[in-house]
Order: C-alpha cells, then structure tokens, then sequence
C-alpha cells in the first residue's frame, strides 16, 4: 500500500504560494488544485473521463447526501464509491457536519454529535464523529475530514469558543476509530470563527492529535473578502509546513489566487459547477452570462484564448440558445468550460510557482479581470 | 458538388429487407438508419462526437422548433445549423408540418399555408410550403422535407381526401422553390391516411412531381401496430425501388425491425431519447424502468449483452441513483444508452441483410425479447 504522503517542492520567491504534491494510493496531485464538487456521487454533467481529460485530479464527495440516498451501506456493497461512480482518482469526502447545519431540519447539537431531519423525507438521523469516519470509511475515501460544526458567521465569542472546544473533542474521537497508517488519510479543521486566539488553540489542538493535512473551516460564510484573507495571513503559518492545507468551500478566482499566495495548498467550491447551471461563466476577462440577449448573434467562443473543448466548438450564440431552450447540453457545456477554467487557472499557478514568478502570475490575472471585453 | 444519390445494394433473400447507400456532400449513409432527433439543434444531452461514435450517420432537426427559437436567419447568419451545433454530417430537417399542428395553437389551415400561435410567447405565424423550404435552406439542411399536412387519426375519408390533395399541391409547390440537382435534396411524403386508394394517388402525385426520396407519413398516429405495418406493405412497394424509403416518427425496435422487413430504409424517432428522460432504457431482453426499487442495489450493467460506453462502466444500482437524485447525468447517460440500442440494432441489421439472414435476425430479436431477465 501506498502511503499518503506530502512533499512540499517548492515556495516561491516573493509571495507565500507553494508548490507541493500528495501521493496516495489513488494517484498524485499537484497542489495547488482545486477539487471539482461532486455532491451526490457525481460532478453535475461531467463524465468522469471528461473530469480526467480537464485536469481533474481528486474531486470532492459530500457524506450527508450519499448517507441519505443512496446511503453508505448500498455504495460500500456495490464497491465503494469510485467504482460507483466509475472515478478511480483521489476522492476527498467532507465529514457531512456542513450540510447538516445547512441543508438538514431541526439541527440539535450535543456532546455526542449532532441530531436533525433529512431534508429527503424527514426522517431523523444523529450523526455523530464515529459515523462520520464510518460513512467516509464505507464510501471508500482517499481523504477523509473530522466531523465538525461550520461556526455560524457572525457569532458571540462565547459561542465560537464552545463549538471550537467541541470540535477539537469530537475531531479526537474521529481520529480514534481512523488511526494514521491505514488506507485513508485523515484531514483536520482548524475553527475559531474570526478570533485569533481560537484559531491558534484550534490548530494547536489539531497538531496534538495528529492528522495527515490541515483544513480551514469556517472562512467564506459571509464574511468580508479581506477579513478572509486576513485569517488565512494568520492562520496558515500556524500550520505545519510539511503538511497539505485546504481551505474549506473557497471560492472565486481571485479567492484561489489570493488563497495560494497566503500558502493554501487545496480548494473545494460549487461556484464553477453551480454557476454553469444558472449560465454564468468564467473567462479571463470576467464572468459572462450567457443569458443576455448580447450573446444572441455572438459567433465568438466564451473565451476567445480558452483551448477547451467548448471553446473550440461552440460560439456564445449557441450556448445561449441552449440555455434560453432549457436543453441538457447547456449544463453538460458550461459546466465543461468552467471546470477547464478552473483547472487551467490552478495549472498556470503551478508552472508560475515553479518559475518563480507567481507575484507576476497575479498581476496579469488581475490586469485580464479588468480588460474591457 | 457531390449530388445526392441512392445506390440500393441488396435484397433480403426472404424479407422485403433492403440494403441501401445514401451519398451527399456531407457524407454516406448506410441504410436502414435510424435517424435521433435533435429538435432544438441538439440530440438533448449527447455531445455529437459521442453521437458519431456510438454509430449515429444522420440526425433530424426541427424546422418548427429553430423557426420560433433562435430562428432561422440567426442560424444562417451563424454559418448553419451544422456549424451552429457543431454537426458536420448529413442533417435531415423536417417541414415544420407535424409540430404546427401538435405544437402550436388556433391552427388554420388554408391553401395558402397554416396559420397557427406560437407555443412559445403566442406570436402569430403563416408557415407556408415556400417558407418551410426556405427555413430548411437557410439552415442548411441535407435532406429537405415538403411542407404536409399529418393528418390526425381517425378522420372522415373526406377530410383525408382533401388533406391528401393539397399536400400533393404542396409538395409541388416545394418542389419548384428547390429544384431538383441543388445541394439539398427534397422528399416527398405519401399520404392518404389508412384509405389505401388514397395512399396510391398520394404516391403516384409525388412521383409524377420528382423527388430524391420518399416517407411514409400519418404512420404510428395512435393506430393498431398491425394496421402501420399492412400500410407499410400496401405502399412500399407503390414507390420506386431506386430511392430511399422513409418512414416518419417510428419507432419502436419492433416497429423498425418490421419497417425494415417491409423495405423501409429510414427511420426517426424521439422514443430512444425521451424514453432515457424518463427513466426506460432499451435492451436486448425487453425494456427496463430504471426507477423501480428492484434495481436499487442491481450491479450489473443495463443490458448484459451491451457494449456501450453506459453498459461497460455503470450499473442499474448507480443509474437508478443518479435518476432518483434527479442528476444531470442520469439524462446524459441514458440516452447514450438508448440510442447505441437503436444504432446496434440497426448495424446488426444491415449485417444480417448483407448476410441474407434478415428472418433469423429477426426471429432472434423476438426471441430475446421474450426471454425473462
């Protein structure tokens, strides 16, 4: 077997970004990477090989939804979850604390985890740290996070402080019935909402435990960009250098940019598959929506210096009119084209990092942003 | 300029089966095909290079559909509906006929054209033989279909009568706006309703007019399966042996497999699509509904038998999920599923003609039919 394992390659010469790769039993990733979100056993439109094809090197899976249909034991029997859902890459499972706070009905939290209806059928349910592991377990993941609770934003100190405690406990518990050295690795969330103090006590509590790489929990829930990355400037150098770090449901792309110059090493957000669905797409020069009655005779590509597949292929007034007829292929192309985005966002940040040249990396990113299209 | 032409090859040594060769500028053809429908200028949820690759030679656009949205000058202004959809093989469109009477409302028939609102936004219309050939050029179709009326089943014989003489006055209506010799080539459409008498006179009009080929239409109206096929065989054989044969809107396989017996050379049909929305997906052994509990914790593939891209990497447990989880991916992969069906089923034909051993080909695909899972 494989070990996890994280090699930190390289840190670039002006900013904090670094250059790194996980080895697992499931492949390598270069990291930076951002992990595209397959809530329910698949990424919304996108056939795993089109996933590969883009660049796609682990992909993220949400405990809350498999456990409540199809339900682990169903995927555990059939395989597990890559064989499932035919992607035999690097998965990485959330612990399901997240969508129960925010999709689940009636949520009570107690030491012992945490009670609530499926929002499916109403059916109550107590997930706890152990089941968390156990769901994760079953689901076969590459990369399994401690269960927790996602601190509302904003909330009185008093409040923070307990959930913080809380999750430290419950973060033991699950590294308890998943020691280090077996087949998945166990990733740690560093809370504290926006007090310094108990971010440093939290990931401080984390280090103690023990686990294979280090996540942000509870940044991009409504707070200001700045103070977000204020936090990051805080909290990542509180980490251990050697270890990945993953910032937690972040984010835009000047989110990633700005996450890899403070040092973050992973990301996971729905942004660019949800906002395909609602037609509003990632190019060089901004987003577009396809929506707008502009695009109707446009014969360009979304991204005239995009390479993908929906760039060399369709125009705008295509895509529009898939959208504005409703038809399948408008989500299975502009998911395409934002993931590819993303993917190509991450690629260039790579090879900039190990030209030492990320700061001018930057720049020109923000210097595109704002050229008039 | 490649012109159109039909090279008829073989006869089934028993059936009326026929082995056939379409060739036109934007490719070959071989026949019986079965054309999937791409109404709104996409086969809903197939990319068209998986289009080609699963054996697709023809699709069939809609004439009404592109008409209301995104219109036709736009998709002439847009290089075609080939370019426009990134489709660079041969596009059959139909006349608009059947979807203005289906689709749209306050329809008025006159010798003119028809009159009808728009199912969209209620804007009012007169679709006319010489604008349904001009929205079928400007999108550059291959195979242009004359403007008819479909008529609806049952009607009084007097109103098939009618119906009958002014689609002939149509056709050659359509006929003299698009020359025979051109870079489309024009079908005729028999109609005639279940009178046979009608059906001859509808045939030998269209013959006396000249076209490139020629459809069976007002079939698979909602009348008995066995009425359709003593239709087929009454007028088959009442066109002329050296052009292709089309049969309108049919079907299921057991209806192609029987056209095919009967000398039909070409087929569309929404069936394989639509059905793969809702869930039934084809196979050798009968038709599955793939919403049923029964499959819930099913590993095997769709259809055993099945080489298809779906069959060789996904179970009936995952699309079930996938379906119940209401996933973009359960359209995408069930349709794929069911068109490679129809074009296997159509290949397998054309082989067991090419083999004079249509009869067994068709006595095996009963006999599976009729086998219990």
């Amino acid at each position: 077997m494989i070990p996890f394992q994280f090699d930190f390659l390289q840190q670039d010469a002006i900013t904090g970004a670094r250059l790194g790769r996980i080895s697992c039993r499931r492949g390598q990733i270069a990291t930076p990477t951002f992990m595209p979100v397959g809530t329910q056993g698949t990424v919304k439109g996108m056939l795993p090989e089109t996933l590969k094809e883009i660049g796609a090197q682990i992909i993220l899976a949400n405990t809350y939804h498999l456990y409540l249909r199809p339900g682990h034991e169903l995927i555990r029997q059939m395989g597990g979850l890559h064989k499932f859902m035919n992607w035999d890459k690097p998965i990485l499972t959330d612990s399901g604390g997240f969508q129960v706070f925010s999709l689940g009905d009636l949520c009570k939290i107690e030491e012992e985890g945490v009670s609530f209806q499926s929002h499916l059928d109403g059916s109550r349910h107590l997930l706890t740290p152990e089941l968390s592991i156990e769901i994760q377990q079953a689901l076969g993941s590459d990369i399994v996070m401690v269960f927790d609770e996602c601190i509302p934003h904003p909330s009185p100190r008093s409040y923070v402080a307990d959930s913080t405690a809380r999750s430290a406990r419950w973060a033991m518990r699950c590294r308890d019935v998943l020691p280090a050295g077996g087949e998945s690795a166990l990733f740690g969330i560093v809370q504290g909402g926006m007090e310094r103090d108990l971010r440093r006590q939290s990931a401080e509590e984390l280090q103690e435990i023990g686990v294979e790489g280090y996540a942000l929990g509870g940044l991009s829930v409504g707070e200001e960009a700045e103070v977000m990355y204020e936090m990051m400037e805080y909290a990542l150098p509180l980490l251990p250098q050697g270890q990945p770090r993953y910032v937690m449901g972040v984010g835009t792309p000047q989110n990633l940019i700005e996450g890899i110059a403070r040092g973050c090493d992973m990301f996971d957000c729905v942004m660019p598959t949800r906002n395909a669905r609602n037609g509003s797409l990632f190019s060089r020069y901004g987003k577009l929506n396809i929506k707008q009655a502009r695009y109707r005779d446009d014969q360009q590509p979304i991204d005239p210096t995009c390479n993908c597949y929906v760039c060399r292929n369709y125009s705008r007034a295509y895509l529009r009119h898939l959208y504005q007829s409703n038809e399948v292929l408008a989500a299975v192309l502009n998911t395409h084209h934002n993931l590819y985005y993303y993917q190509r966002l991450m690629a260039g940040a790579r090879q900039a990092i190990a030209e030492n040249r990320f700061d001018q990396y930057r720049a020109d990113f923000y210097r595109d942003l704002e050229t008039q299209q």
